[in-house]
């Protein structure tokens, strides 16, 4: 844990998907407007966890070497896919596919991320710190109204997070200290990935990311420097 | 001059220093300000432009290689150093220093940007595209509310204008060619540049940028898409 008498944060740096953005609903919401139109009948839910499963795998063959440098865009648009075939979807144009795939550029924020970012902002600068590539989280910002000073993006450093570099990007960039940097993510393995190189780190509890009676446990007290409800608790916490 | 017939673009990309900011202006200011608490007599608006002079013959050394990538926020502050002693000013602590280098992240907008941005950004994804780097440009936004959907910059790809890698940066994070993407800056140098690699462009006229009575002659009509008085004019001959 950090020392609470350490200067405060000067950056803070948001994991997106899940912690600012609601992936799992807005994924549900444009397939089921996709089947009304194209009269099929799918789980979009069962669908949009399925999709979302694929990611980290996805992520790992870029890790390891597998697979050359590949934004997110596309590699979400090689794992639709499969996730077509898989649910039985035939007779998408590669057009509505790729619309379809955009999906993750429209993601719809949690009740509380736009009113809680512009607190947040009065104080501190603002960054998406995501594996989301740069035209998505532009996009996603556009869309949703996220009043970010900065976008960036694991495509910064073409690595992506928890690998150092990424987390390393926000204090060198700025020319601040890992511990002037604070992330903020709605998982623990960001959270600890950050931890570990000095970053300070705030949780925020979204229990419904992957819906309904599906919430993580919240991390005991003292692991993080901040667990918060949702932005605006965070704000609170923060004295904005 | 591109087909005027061609889809309009979809990202406007914006030099900044005199384009979106009045560097001039604001360097004197700050300097007035400095001197009048440190009991200095200095041509301030000389030292602005002397300090802006070294600007592109720093870029170039990194440009040819003589040094290694370097941030604007450094060459600025190693052309700080010789500029204070060429003007005779002493008993600058290094805090004053580091300090007053940092006035280029706290330059302040043309009376028209905020506005003209705003109107721009309902229709085009609007980004820096500039040589400052992305703290620079971070806390310039948030300093002037420049309401930016996106910083990008030299930085991203350690190269300087006028190298291609620049301006191909923005095609290639948003999967447009380049056409669809436009220039917008009160620099030909810098529109050419672009033009050369199939961006589009437009001039926008910033006769104040290096005091009065210096203005650069309006290009001809033609030779850019658009010729623009300001950013209220850009929007307008936009449509938007």
């Amino acid at each position: 844990m950090t020392d609470p008498s350490a200067a405060s944060p000067r950056v803070l740096a948001f994991d997106v998907f899940g912690t600012v953005v609601d992936w799992r609903s807005s994924v549900i919401a444009e397939g089921e407007q996709l089947g009304k139109g194209k009269g099929l009948t799918v789980d979009w839910a069962a669908l949009a966890d399925a999709w979302r499963a694929a990611y980290r795998p996805s992520l790992d063959r870029v890790q390891r070497g597998d697979l050359p440098w590949t934004k997110l865009d596309d590699l979400h648009r090689t794992s639709l896919e499969s996730i077509l075939r898989q649910f039985k979807i035939a007779g998408l144009s590669e057009e509505e596919k790729n619309h379809f795939n955009r999906v993750w550029h429209r993601l719809k924020p949690w009740p509380d991320s736009v009113a809680g970012l512009r607190r947040l902002k009065a104080r501190f600068v603002i960054t998406t710190l995501s594996n989301g590539n740069i035209s998505l989280l532009t996009n996603m910002a556009k869309h949703a109204g996220l009043p970010w000073d900065c976008i960036l993006s694991a495509e910064n450093v073409r690595h992506y997070k928890p690998d150092a570099e990424v987390y390393l990007l926000v204090p060198d960039l700025f020319d601040l200290k890992p511990g002037e940097v604070m992330m903020v993510a709605a998982h623990e393995r960001d959270l600890q990935a950050a931890h570990e190189l000095g970053l300070r780190t705030a949780f925020v509890h979204r229990p419904l990311e992957h819906g309904p009676g599906k919430a993580a446990p919240l991390p005991p007290v003292g692991k993080y420097d901040f667990v918060a409800r949702d932005f605006l608790d965070l704000a609170e916490r923060l004295g904005v």
